[in-house]
């Protein structure tokens, strides 16, 4: 009998510890297992050997707990592992550690970054000839994994983002007067976040009626005419914009007020789209205007879980733990859609090489022409994966969370 | 037969239209009123005569949306009559447009400048022997109300803010490193919102570690070396600040760096001081520090909304509405507490003339003695208020909400 060790990697979402919760389950009900442990802070805490045993989660309340739990409950890093070639100690490292712990099987939950290190893991294992298998389980509020239909944890930060919207819609129109609210959203590269602010969009009500993202040139002028012309007709309208617009040149357009700071991925962090945006729209067309970065609660709200993506995260830990112990490596769980209308879904298996260090961002016919909209396919596409809402449990009005001690 | 009008008015809360709900519940199946009127941005939209009647909401399944809509389903506005000897002209302006409509009833749900009103058009009324009855429900997140043990609206703003602390405390604790989150939280002059965050630390885990409030002097110093002693021991924590927190002088902190603008009620419109302390942190400390607003969506977050706020704030405009109709004039209908534990609260009613123009703030027993927290008393008297969640309704994975088409 073998070890498995868990490890979680990248940004949080609030979906990330259902599948963390589903490789804990199989992995603890089955019998190739003896000791499943969870690394804390991902592969920088495996090499300093900071593991913690998940025995505990063999209690359903506690299972249950963590899969209601948003962020990473096992801590997370953002390294990414060098080419074998560039530095080889640190994979002599790793599989040392594989020896020392008996680790059999090694699950990474993660987005781009962690399926490179799930690759790399995988192929270097391959090449030493060890039977250590490697596996990916996705996650990432930002839906820029290829393959996969969609990640977990985007359904929820999606429906975050359309109930925020939808809220805000209600709020900002109570005064008679002009008013208009810019929603700053997560999204540095892909604006499938971003998108989902058309979600809020229903029969009775359609309070969005700009959505700007990455994927188009943001253009200045054309931008306040539109605005100009919608608030015409309304009151007050929602604008979604996601952090990362740029202009014609690739200059991101709330780069000018944010510093650029290195995250070791070497990715700008970005900020300050949503107020440059504000100040454009107040300075020349004069109404007020309020601009509200949704920040970290958009993948962090356990409020805004949806069923369907609580289930499937759980689905895509658990099948994909299920489908490593039969001895398969180099792989992500991924979801393959199956239907639309009735939506079905189901896990299904893809080559990690297949899928590292690409990014899918919204394709050309989910965006409008005036390219400041999406179209229907993006919403047949998204509303399903907001759909439903998983029974919450609550400790004296506070959603009660499994905490790790440190 | 009389005709009743309802009307809302200054900032808006998640709980507000549970309180219209209960007014026009009790106004429709009462056999004194012919028509319930509501009025449309308040007094300012009643002098327009812009009414609409709601009678539509015989219909159950539309008051039961109404009850979770948040924010001012009627709209609102800031506002804040003259006294008679002023401009005695828009007080026979409103008793005309009475007069003309039939009113004999008039409800204000609204904070401490719609008691103003309340007030004012009660003592009028009273002066010129007219028999319209004018009554007010009360409704703010600040929770600065006098008499009222508490304030509709402010629970499900204390339960967003709990959870939203909460939560956000999972998610900054991810990575191996020191940081803190700086959440700035609305209340201009009371503390009680950002006392809330306080609510967030449980049994399992304590999250929150120093909490600042207008009601005290904030000491740079003496906050840094607090924050300091703090991260000696702990990986992350969260610092609850009240965007009115102000030095020695009386002088806001955040007002450095935000402009001052008249709201009509003479209100510094604030913002920034959690900006301020995060520079202050990171500058002094070198500790990672973010600093989030939680802007209006904890006034208007629907997911948030406590089953206690809900039902208290119906039945303070359901039995404050009764008292009306049984030719009560002038008074606010407050909540009393009767008893801690078990939690019990009634609908009482106050004398407006005590409410208005006063303002209660959090008393120095439930301020901790070092300035930067809040004791026992308060979370005594706190957490029952955000206790319970009503069942809500969703539409395609967005929260069903009633929308006037104006």
């Amino acid at each position: 009998m073998k070890n498995l060790v868990v490890g979680q990697s990248g940004g949080p979402t609030a979906a990330i510890n259902s599948s963390l919760a589903g490789v804990v389950k199989m992995a603890l009900d089955s019998d190739k297992i003896k000791t499943v442990y969870g690394m804390i802070n991902g592969i920088d805490g495996f090499l300093k050997e900071r593991l913690t045993d998940m025995e505990r989660f063999r209690d359903s309340e506690r299972l249950r707990l963590l899969r209601q739990t948003p962020s990473s409950y096992l801590g997370s890093c953002r390294r990414k592992l060098p080419e074998p070639q560039e530095n080889e100690q640190i994979y002599e490292d790793i599989f040392a550690l594989f020896e020392k712990y008996n680790i059999g099987y090694f699950i990474y939950i993660g987005g781009n970054d962690s399926m490179d290190t799930v690759k790399k893991l995988s192929a270097y294992a391959r090449k030493k000839g060890s039977d250590v298998v490697v596996a990916g389980i996705p996650k990432t509020i930002d839906n820029d994994l290829v393959l996969t239909d969609h990640t977990p944890g985007y359904g929820s930060a999606a429906k975050y983002v359309a109930n925020s919207v939808r809220q805000l819609s209600a709020d900002t129109g109570v005064y008679d007067m002009k008013s208009i609210v810019v929603a700053e959203i997560m999204g540095r590269n892909a604006g499938w976040l971003t998108a989902a602010a058309a979600l809020a969009n229903t029969k009775s009500a359609a309070p969005v009626d700009i959505i700007l993202l990455p994927e188009t040139v943001f253009d200045e002028d054309k931008f306040i005419g539109r605005v100009e012309e919608v608030m015409k007709n309304k009151n007050s309208t929602i604008i979604a914009v996601s952090e990362g617009i740029q202009d014609k040149d690739g200059k991101y357009i709330g780069e000018s007020s944010s510093a650029l700071m290195g995250d070791g991925f070497n990715h700008a962090a970005l900020g300050g789209a949503g107020r440059i945006v504000e100040h454009m729209i107040s300075s020349r067309l004069r109404i007020k205007t309020r601009s509200i970065e949704f920040s970290t609660l958009q993948r962090c709200c356990t409020q805004s879980i949806s069923l369907c993506d609580y289930e499937e995260a759980f689905s895509a830990g658990y099948e994909g733990t299920s489908h490593a112990l039969e001895g398969n490596t180099g792989f992500m769980a991924g979801l393959k859609r199956i239907s639309d209308k009735p939506y079905i879904c189901e896990v299904s298996f893809y080559d990690v090489n297949s899928v590292a260090n690409l990014e899918k961002r919204v394709p050309l016919e989910m965006i409008g022409s005036d390219n400041m909209s999406v179209t229907q396919a993006f919403t047949d596409y998204a509303l399903p994966l907001i759909s439903g809402e998983p029974e919450l449990i609550y400790d004296n009005g506070v959603i009660a969370l499994e905490t790790l001690q440190r």
